[in-house]
């Protein structure tokens, strides 16, 4: 939780991922960061005096004993002009877990703080260095798994949004002011602002707010990657096209190395669209308790999913447990396939029962990869409902923004139709103010604490 | 493999390790660094004209089309003051793999290669920036689990062992010099360099060697980390067991998510030792092939381990088939643990048949922790055979320096039996030369191509 009351606290953490690589960096920000970096930093030149701001100065950290930690890299960023708005520096080491910590230990072993998650954006928000709605597409950059997703969250970074917002604000201001006027000077009511001219207005931003959430539905799949659940019978041969899937797109490696799941979950990168997909335990009844409640989570994945492929041997007609599941599902969200054409007994009308359902079916050998390309193809096509990968300069509002953006529009409609019923002006403003205040609080200007705490907790360390 | 005829292209890679984080660097190598960065950077400064060496300049990385990729910090460092001694440009983007991706792409697409495993660093030792041991010490320092590890190659890295070895490489060469001038003027040989001076040489020189290789051993454990395997039956508790001293003990998160075993394997910082524990297939006669293969699996790491710790169920008495697995096990790397101290059926007394067998015992109890910090204590102690934390001064040679070491001494001991023997010292001057080309080969001097590519090929790419 990001305590406003610690703001003062100089604070440090490792930068980079997590893991072993060629380079790591800690960052360091606050008052202190200078005074920290000159206790840990010996420069390798016998000139280094003080830190040049924005310069990289080679030497070494050491510690207390004098025993060197690392070679490194050291730069100091003067506030305002940096990352947070106050005086940053950075230490590039090698990238190992151990020389990481144990650099990081010496600058709070000199007065600096762990940095908690997201706090330095946190700052940089608090700082005015970027709106509420960069800061959130500075955690959208990070985990986006496809170039797709980087794009839209770019044109976030760059502060398109806010720009947006502050469009409409401006607009929907300007109406407020227009309306004070009215309201002060009851007898021009009508000569200061027409209800036809108010309601104009509120249409035209009504437009707008429309096209942003429309944007919205139409990125989803693109920003948040689509979750495709596989089901059927443990001899299905779910295992198999998992692998067949995986090994002919490119696997997305996992953040969170380690992490124990219920079910088997993999990421890949479905021409550009980033999937995740997971392998449920076998559709059968049982009694077996834990079994039971793998089930129990594979239907919940099953709902949660934006395609459930239900898996069935393609040899034998599908028994009615498989056909019961099939039947339960969204049709416009399943599909079936049938598995193993490269054995004999394979028939495509095996898959009847699941087209008199209205499911979309095709065949595959998970063995040979017979078909896969074409799976592909149909789950990327099902998944998206032929929403296209988005322009570049798309502004596509997250979750958070697009429920301010829907509580602002609703309070509009509201105040468009009390207008037509002639509704006195002072009653409308108070609508108005709220329809302001849900696109402030995109991009920051009015910000509870629990959101912010909400936002800036789902950052890593670091950031 | 690293090709010397690709050496004039210029390289970039993802330098940091992979996966999220705040910041991710590009780093580019090569005579077209500068070339490529200005392609690919654009400065927000106005007035940014070219790049001020070592300073970091903030802007953006656009695609031909013109599309902001990220918002960065970009610093170039001219050779030969650099890492590579080549020039180097470093771009500091958002540290995501879809961000990082896009920027490295667009580096290749003005012209960089992608860089081999280790090529910056074989590019900085070619160039004379580190010598081989000090390369070699980049990789330990990046894959070193615990600070005592990190002190070990930071040592080697600053140059110490480098210097080591040109020292006792003076001495050697003097002597050649020395019995070179006799073998030319024989009739002065015992003017020039009498048996019983050239033997005191060798032994003083001997005798450092001698230092360095205790070293090896000494801080073997240290260095590369302890391998202690659990071994039992199914139900004597390895997995609590193995949770227990998880759960006690900082676990250090693995380099390589996804990475399947045959076994469980988890690294653990024992008090500043990294600990890999692993968890075998329990021991029992088995007719079945997987099953089979996994105690195969488990006999070769029992076989690798530095302890291996059996586990009983302590409530009755072991059977023959886990008295027989011990008993095929070196007592010095064999712990006796008795599980399950907390019921009531516990007995100590049924350690006696591995105290028979010179085992030493320890009950424990994995379900309530009882026991477990004393068995910490233990598997250290047994695994460290006493040899306490090295101070951070200590030069310890790897492996592969080791056995280049013992090479040398072994053609010294040679060669002081020798010139005991009176053998002519044009005869002595071949073991000579071989001795000092083994020290040269520690630091580089002589390197053949496919020493250093085994060395690199371990390197991570981006190092």
């Amino acid at each position: 939780m990001l305590d406003p009351r610690s703001a003062k606290d100089t604070i440090a953490a490792i930068a980079t991922p997590p893991g072993d690589g060629g380079v790591g960096i800690i960052r360091i920000s606050g008052s202190r960061a200078r005074d920290i970096a000159h206790a840990v930093f010996c420069a390798a030149s016998p000139a280094f005096d003080d830190f040049e701001p924005y310069r990289l100065h080679y030497g070494h950290i050491q510690d207390p004993d004098g025993v060197e930690l690392d070679d490194v890299l050291c730069a100091f960023m003067p506030g305002p002009r940096s990352y947070t708005g106050e005086d940053v520096a950075e230490i590039n080491c090698h990238g190992g877990r151990a020389v990481l910590a144990a650099v990081l230990q010496e600058t709070l072993r000199h007065g600096a703080r762990l940095a908690e998650r997201g706090e330095f954006t946190y700052r940089a928000f608090m700082n005015g260095r970027l709106d509420l709605s960069q800061a959130e597409a500075v955690a959208e950059m990070i985990h986006a798994p496809t170039r797709a997703a980087m794009h839209l969250a770019q044109v976030k970074l760059s502060g398109l949004l806010g720009l947006k917002i502050a469009d409409l604000r401006t607009s929907l201001e300007a109406l407020r002011a227009q309306m004070a006027v009215a309201v002060d000077f009851p007898e021009e009511e009508l000569e200061c602002l027409s209800p036809e001219e108010l309601i104009q207005t509120v249409n035209a931003v009504r437009k707008e707010i429309k096209l942003l959430l429309c944007a919205v539905d139409r990125t989803r799949a693109w920003r948040e990657g689509a979750l495709v659940v596989l089901a059927g019978r443990v001899n299905a041969g779910k295992s198999s096209l998992m692998n067949g899937l995986l090994g002919r797109n490119r696997a997305i490696v996992t953040d969170q190395p380690g992490t124990t799941r219920d079910y088997l979950e993999e990421t890949l990168n479905l021409d550009g669209l980033a999937v995740r997909l997971a392998d449920t335990a076998g559709i059968r009844a049982t009694d077996d308790a834990v079994e039971a409640a793998g089930l129990a989570k594979g239907r919940e994945l099953m709902d949660q999913a934006d395609l459930v492929v239900v898996l069935c041997d393609g040899t034998t007609p599908p028994d009615d447990e498989i056909l019961a599941t099939a039947r339960d599902l969204d049709p416009k969200k399943t599909l079936a396939v049938l598995n193993k054409t490269d054995l004999p007994g394979f028939s495509l009308a095996h898959g009847e029962p699941f087209a008199e359902l209205g499911l979309r079916t095709a065949g595959v050998s998970a063995k040979t990869g017979q078909g896969l390309p074409q799976l592909c193809a149909m789950i990327r096509e099902q998944v998206l409902h032929g929403a296209g990968q988005p322009d570049t300069d798309v502004i596509a509002p997250n979750a958070r923004q697009a429920a301010m953006l829907a509580e602002a529009d609703a309070e509009l409609a509201g105040l468009a139709e009390d207008a037509l019923a002639q509704v006195p002006y002072d009653l409308l403003s108070v609508r108005l103010e709220t329809a302001c205040n849900a696109l402030a609080s995109i991009t920051g200007e009015i910000a509870p604490a629990d959101v912010l705490n909400s936002i800036f907790d789902s950052f890593c360390i670091g950031k």
